[in-house]
């Protein structure tokens, strides 16, 4: 069996080790642009060029090394038949866990402002907010989602999620599908995008759908930068109606140096590094899933065209 | 049944009123110095003067406003046969969990360098830490920090706990008593200060424990100032030994503006905020404990006058 590796990066040696000892029988190929693609059963690949894609027709299955499946689904050169498998957990979850746990303690205890206070020498407890109305509400409830909530549900916050599907989570309150989307947002005091990014959930973060949330509503986004419509959420924290928001993803990454969230001392700004792919686990997962193929049997996270995901 | 109520703020109108709504038979009575004590059947108390104290004598028993009774026992004045009865988790637990959690994925995810960076327009993602080697270990493992371990757990951090007696806490590997200090500290990553202050433990992270915990190690203080010997602390920061602490308690508090601590900027610093009583929580447990004494029950919680917690 023939594996074709790539990254746009080039850095796909290690993931060839790692392929190597968890597929002794598999042939890792990799191809650096110009030549003519080498044969292969599988593409395990991140961000490959078109030339690369339209070459792909034959294989069995395109592995992506990651959890976002829409930069590769919105390329024109994309096979429309050969299966999209994008990656599960692979400990992203716990990471976003992780990042999402730490921003919403942060606005809750108000460390912000106690670093703030520190930094001029100023001792002074705040008051606390409610835990009771402190709901967190996550949307898109897959398994990074679930993970997220379950690094949550120590703290005792209201926890709620807005999915798809209108199947139960326990202890958290869910809202589904387009119908539950107001009653979610109404209801959400820390709102935390979760969404993979389809023609129906960008831009999900606009000027009417954050005007729904109650004032004073916090924003935390982990998804993509195309969820979100940065000039809207800029002007409802200058409005005061929204207390502020923590961002690892913008709708242009790096985000330049002339954005104005630079500016904006209510938003925290991280480098798109919530949750980073661990080429142990990610390998794993794949060579696991090949397997699978292999012995024809099902295997999870194969993308849907239809939904986008 | 008359409870007598203290608080050194005198701000004890709402304590009247929540005592009055959770034991609707007893009366509350108040003192504000000066007049002879009026007689009572408990007392319920913070930072009681000296003066007060010797006129206890003949209570049933004297509640604490807190979890911490290291200040009330070290006072001359106190009865010796009158039970003290201090404050459970009452809702500080979750408190301490949320704070500590906080400054460990603060640490580990260095969002504190992602803050600097920001603040500068940099973008730049910065190596993680490893996880597997990221011990986190708590010393003192009452209520408090077992509740503090349950909120650190789903993120998968190896945890570890050192205390007085040996029993065992669910995926927790725990060290007991002086025997056990030595290999606790030398296998600690991010050291977790929830002891009781007692004669025991008075400076115990002083030079030479500090000094056991590997090099890069993390320190963080919810307990009490006296715990930890302050200079040594810095001189290991400085020295690159420890990579730096967050505390919330200090020797002396306010913590004054001319320590070295403010100009440290790898020590955070709060005021003295990881939990704060919760009234409505308190009153609850205590009135529920005055009705366990006066059906003769048991109680939890009685101070250990020989233990000092």
């Amino acid at each position: 069996m023939r594996i074709l590796l790539y990254r746009s990066d080039g850095n796909v040696a290690p993931w060839a080790d790692d392929f190597a000892r968890n597929l002794p029988g598999a042939q890792c190929v990799t191809w650096s642009g110009g030549d003519k693609l080498p044969p292969c059963d599988y593409a395990v690949v991140w961000a490959p060029p078109e030339a690369m894609l339209r070459e792909l027709a034959e294989v069995k299955a395109i592995f992506l090394m990651g959890a976002g499946a829409d930069a590769l689904l919105k390329n024109g050169a994309l096979p429309r038949h050969v299966p999209v498998v994008r990656l599960g957990d692979a400990g992203m979850g716990v990471q976003m866990g992780e990042y999402v746990v730490h921003a919403v303690l942060r606005h809750f205890r108000r460390f912000d402002q106690y670093d703030d206070q520190a930094a001029v020498g100023e001792w002074r407890p705040l008051a606390a907010h409610e835990r009771d109305t402190f709901t967190v509400g996550v949307m898109g409830a897959g398994a990074l989602g679930r993970r997220v909530l379950d690094c949550l549900r120590p703290f005792g916050f209201p926890l709620q999620a807005w999915k798809r599907t209108d199947d139960a989570i326990d202890g958290v309150r869910c809202f589904a599908g387009d119908d539950g989307l107001d009653a979610f947002l109404r209801s959400t005091h820390v709102v935390v995008c979760m969404l993979p990014l389809t023609e129906a959930t960008a831009n999900i973060l606009n000027r009417a759908n954050l005007g729904k949330l109650p004032r004073g509503a916090y924003v935390i986004n982990v998804a993509r930068g195309a969820h979100l419509a940065e000039p809207d959420l800029l002007a409802y924290i200058q409005s005061g109606h929204i207390a502020g928001a923590t961002l690892d993803v913008f709708r242009n990454e790096p985000l330049p140096a002339q954005h104005p969230f630079w500016e904006e001392p209510r938003i925290t700004i991280t480098p798109h590094i919530s949750a980073l792919t661990l080429r142990d686990e990610s390998v794993r997962q794949i060579a696991g899933k090949i397997g699978q193929l292999e012995r024809g049997e099902p295997v999870a996270d194969v993308v849907d065209r239809e939904l986008g995901y």
